[in-house]
């Protein structure tokens, strides 16, 4: 928050577009005090808490060199307001912490460009930040306002819950694997699927009205069933997961059965919402589909717990479960792709 | 927030030390729900408001590589105490992202010892966080109450106010400067001061302390000079400020005129507040300098702003205005020193 401790020497030229942008936003009532100060001021509204959220982009780790600032700049809040989304908040401001080995003025332009599209399509305010030089490195930290008590924790699923997911699953993982030349996808495919991985949209509006509907929800960054045990271990219950029913692309369908269920099940950075609901609210979840025009898709459900540890049984496409040995199988499988 | 869309292969090292420290911590009652879901989620109590800041350190620019761990840690999380204590907000909450080259359990040990160990001292809870493969940085997200209306901005300074500054100022400048061998400095000396480079003391409870008696603050991690021009900026004035009055430690007096001046006016990482308040709140500083075993010292008073450009005018010990060039000279030396 403070000035320039650091600026790469060229403070200026940073400031110059993430203070501009900044200002030139709407304001938002919970704000008190935007960027400029030792510290921003917000102000919850009565009745409401502050959701709080923190995520690290790292060069070479969560996006490739060279990455195109633009995308990046969008995705960087995207993944934070998708933490927001899963706990059912509504985006309010943002700090922004950025190393950049130099101030390098197109990059920061494209950057801050899709930086601020996306705070400008969720109303949420950059409230402050730092800028050092350093290995490229963006952190954001985001706020959200939800009605008290209102929050979907990952710890309120009960046995016999529906499990649901929005959207399809698994066309990041098959962008980053065609990029790398582990599967073969024709270049017009990829070009149908790789904003998938490169521009995810945050299910902010989704989460707000799953509120009270959803009794557990999280977002999906590190692969469906990965993440799904967060929800299991927390509400302490298992889970019958049907592979089939997961929802895939028409191009992710065309890769072999083994690739679907990897990419589907455990492919990471789908930032769509899990969640689980009561199977009374089936109807209510299938209008929210409609209103919303996004896919929400019920994949299986939650069971009573049977042993110590939260287990997900998996079942094929002929209905039968799958053995622990081949559950195995597939998760190595994975293992494989992702070192 | 994501648990581990990176983890270094050892999540579960990182999070031994984090979950267990953040749960060791006696819970602060504006924190609904702390590290473990999606979001943190923070309630403040009627009638206050939110403080937010974020600082971001990374290794060869903040700190020098090898540097202690502990030492660290409870640095990462003083600087943001610091901008918190800047404007009279009483530490909550954190949010800690963690970029490591490796998972190396002994650095972890003791980072987080000293991460915990000032966070216990300001009752200050770890909420959330996200760890990261990556080269090594350090960003904390801090968050302070602070009763509505009450936050010391830098834009409430008015003509005619004292000019104060907590503690001595210039020593973390001159060990760095003795560590990079640009002075000679006895090694009885360096164990003396080293302390005020390394383990910087947050003024929280000045701060809070503040809030009804001065008109503006923030904290000065950059060098005094120009730390203030931000509240001359902000508050519209210009400042009449007195070499010999800035506070020095016995050990930085020991050096030459010169360096005294640069690193005592300019030298950064010093993290005192510099405030202002009208003349008749004197005893009443005086007597929070007694109660709080804090030197506040007066080292000038603002007056109305002369151009469109907020200045300082520097006094020498003789009491005579030290002119613009010799005032740049004064500057250019210490660009010399911190190049």
């Amino acid at each position: 928050m403070q000035s320039p401790s650091d600026p790469i020497g060229e403070f200026g030229l940073i400031q110059r577009f993430f203070k501009t942008g900044a200002n030139a936003m709407q304001s938002n009532s919970s704000i008190t005090l935007g960027i400029g100060d030792d510290c921003a001021l917000l102000r919850p509204a009565t009745g409401e808490e502050l959701a709080i959220t923190t995520d690290m982009l790292v060069e070479g780790r969560h996006f490739l060199p060279g990455a195109n600032p633009e995308l990046l700049g969008r995705k960087a809040l995207a993944v934070n307001l998708s933490d927001l989304a899963a706990m059912g908040a509504k985006p309010v401001g943002f700090t922004l912490a950025l190393a950049l080995p130099k101030a390098d003025s197109a990059w920061l332009e494209g950057f801050s460009k899709g930086l601020f599209a996306m705070a400008n399509e969720h109303s949420c305010s950059l409230v402050g930040g730092d800028t050092t030089a350093g290995p490229l490195n963006i952190c954001i930290t985001a706020f959200g306002n939800i009605p008290t008590g209102k929050a979907i924790r990952r710890s309120g699923a009960k046995a016999g819950d529906d499990i649901w997911v929005s959207g399809e699953l698994g066309d990041a993982r098959l962008t980053l694997a065609a990029l790398h030349h582990e599967v073969s996808l024709p270049e017009l495919d990829l070009k149908q699927i790789e904003h998938r991985m490169h521009q995810p949209t945050p299910r902010v509006e989704l989460g707000i009205q799953l509120r009270d509907i959803a009794t557990a929800a999280l977002d999906i960054s590190d692969g469906l069933l990965g993440d799904l045990k967060h929800i299991l271990k927390e509400s302490q219950v298992d889970a019958q997961i049907f592979l089939d029913q997961i929802p895939k692309s028409a191009i992710l369908l065309k890769q072999s059965k083994a690739i679907q269920n990897q990419f589907a099940a455990c492919g990471g950075d789908d930032y769509e919402i899990c969640f689980t609901a009561p199977s009374h609210q089936r109807n209510i979840i299938e209008k929210l589909s409609n209103s919303l025009h996004l896919s929400l898709t019920r994949i299986g459900q939650t069971t009573a717990m049977k042993n110590a540890e939260a287990k997900v049984v998996l079942f094929s496409d002929d209905g039968n479960p799958i053995s622990d040995s081949d559950t195995t199988i597939l998760l190595k499988s994975f293992d494989h792709f992702a070192s």
